[in-house]
């Protein structure tokens, strides 16, 4: 009998704001196990928080915060030259403000994932990656963090005695040292549906991936991150989403 | 012997917002027994928080959310026209940011006290009023809701099954049907220390107040709210500290 | 030989922010003759006013501001009760910003339409109306100020000594005292284009609105409104621009 | 007959926001030549932009726009990874938005000063500089550029045809290649009002400044900026007034 593979697919979500829509997050809902919520700092409000964890509760996926940078002109993609203390102070606030929805409609926050130029800077650099596991841990311990795959981020939610997620994605290209092509370098997106599914299936079932130099590299893929805004997120959504079920790919 | 009597004072906190000052927290807070701070819509930003909750937990008063609109220019005193569903949301999130500071201290929430322009709308309109009840309620139905005395935020509190706290003023002079005289009329404030402590007292030991037409009415008064900025706030804060040493009244 | 009528289409535009996409501004701008452009406090940013600048220019428009409450979260809908003094200021403020970049761009501002809530406010509300037409006097008397055809706006710009454009609706009804139904009221939407054009067509030609009532009203038609978002808002727009060529209505 | 040295004495103001103040811009205002108004991005609000304008106005200052990063909780103090588009258009917005009230109040805008992280970053990155550079010219190109003496920015403004002011400090130390000691190193402020008097008179008189290495080094000093915040701000700006009228240093 085949073996079988446990995996988490997560998306962002609840990224409209105010009378604005982005994403398309009721189409995609039930393709994912995982959904990362926007807090209301580089996108989301309190009333696109609620309906987007009702709709989560609905589809009974696990429900994580999605802190972003104070920078909603920006969608929180700017770094901003923030210190360890302003992360922690940061994370503490938006956790507790989507903590607050989770609660009231009766379910259970599950894991949190830094946004955007947040999530690159805690990747890298171990003072903020440091507060933001704290600030996780103060809050809640049992809460996952999710960060990327072999970063500071992880180190760091280890050492705080997290339990994290390796996060890893379906549509970007890898370098030798396991690292993100970088978004400017040619070749760094994956835009062909069937290439990233191969990548996928590599990570998820080998723990590998074939760097753009075409070198097999160790991987951790305890989550894979997929988009929901574009054109074909959402057929890209279904295509994983059958994939998986045909492959004996589970949904912890 | 004589009666003893219990009540709370209290005194809105953490009004700083980014660089800029407001208010005199630190030497106050060893004079009152309960404290609302500001949650990041009209005042206060997730640094100034975790300060606030932080001096609080030192002097062991009880910690309250103190949710504004989201009008950090007008610092919240601006009526908005906003619906029920919007109330709600905004309580929701605001009482989640500041948990997030108190339990990651350690401590925990005791109360919720709407501000300015949403306190007062919640005071005479139902629909914003029960709003904000079942935002306090989904959240943490054993927070207690501080409102103005006798109002209707009051009545939505105990509809909704929580406990609440019927708010007085020292420095407000009071009408014949027990509402507050408007800030725009004469008279309206109270500028003597000697007529304020005359008026808490009168309110806490016989449940009454002169109206400013001269009537004794009836009125609950199970928390007084001082202020914290201007000249002679914390001379006042000392004096009815110690007035109700002297007169036998005991922080719950 | 026909008369010839002379009139204005305008419509608001620029209303994206930051990475959320509102509108259809580029497909609508050749058929109207005028633009209101959003200048950050409701809608709008930086970028987006360049933009949205550029490409009017391009298409030889009327440039106005559209100033709004600073209200981003509710796109400036919400009334909030601002003094004379608040609207007197951040009506300066945004005329200047967006005034900026069409001077920037070698254009010239050609008119000023308070938006949604600050609209609606100074339509009925004297100390609102004077303020806003002070601010514009005081920036630039040359401005046309564009304001609800008879209202308070209207009359506060002429007393000012400014310029005024009386705006009509295409899409909304009128009632017997020539104000437009309330939103909230059965009919207060007209959906069919065809009686669209209609009311638009006699508004122009003849001066009148056949009220809801069915009775015929007087009304002062210098300027139309028509919506740039929602699905049928181009065809509309393409169907309003033709009629008018075809029945020898020029704009200015 | 001794020399006449000219100079310019600027300082920022209009840094108090909604119900926050900061500094003590009436007090000083009598002390200094120019000043620089925050436009509302890191401080300042239409109302605090109108106020601080009359009274500059009243006190026959050049009025200079105070354009800073969009961070208000961090006082445009923390580097942001911005384009040079994004400069340039929020250096565009900003200055027409301080115009206005300028030109509403009968004055004209004299010169433009980016602010904190905006001023630090331009100092360094061309393209950032140029893009500054470019944003006021395109406004209006008869206002003069403050920037750090010697730095990228003033050579971006000369390129683009603007008239300059090398501006210095007189409560900071110099290093040996004319840069100033970074504020985290010992020694960057000097905190005595004699010293910083001697250094702003050698500066004025000889163009030098002796670095901390103690070496004379060359340096370009059109305009002195002073601090108006602080205990001893108010102190200062007396002094060094009345410095300048005993030593014959007159204000352009």
């Amino acid at each position: 009998m085949a073996d079988q593979f446990i995996t988490d697919l997560n998306c962002d979500m609840g990224e409209s704001y105010g009378a604005w829509n982005m994403g398309n997050d009721a189409a995609i809902m039930p393709f994912v196990s995982s959904v990362n919520i926007a807090c209301g700092f580089h996108a989301g409000d309190p009333a696109i928080m609620k309906k987007t964890v009702k709709l989560a509760l609905q589809h009974a996926v696990f429900i994580g915060a999605h802190p972003g940078l104070p920078d909603i002109q920006g969608f929180g993609r700017r770094d901003m030259n923030i210190t360890a203390e302003e992360a922690y102070d940061m994370v503490v606030y938006q956790i507790g403000a989507l903590s607050a929805f989770v609660k009231a409609e009766g379910g259970t926050l599950h894991h949190v994932k830094p946004h955007g130029a947040l999530y690159n800077m805690a990747a890298i650099k171990t003072s903020l990656a440091d507060a933001i596991a704290e600030a996780i841990y103060k809050v809640d311990p049992s809460l996952v963090l999710y960060g990327l795959s072999g970063s500071e981020l992880i180190r760091s939610g280890q050492k705080a005695g997290l339990q994290v997620a390796n996060e890893v994605f379906a549509d970007r290209t890898y370098q030798t040292d396991g690292t993100l092509t970088p978004r400017k370098l040619p070749g760094a997106l994956i835009t062909s549906h069937q290439e990233s599914l191969a990548q996928v299936l590599k990570m998820v079932k080998e723990g590998k991936v074939v760097s753009q130099q075409g070198t097999e590299v160790a991987i951790q893929a305890d989550t894979i991150c997929i988009h929901g805004d574009g054109a074909s997120a959402l057929a890209f959504a279904e295509q994983i989403y059958h994939t998986f079920q045909n492959e004996n790919i589970r949904f912890k």
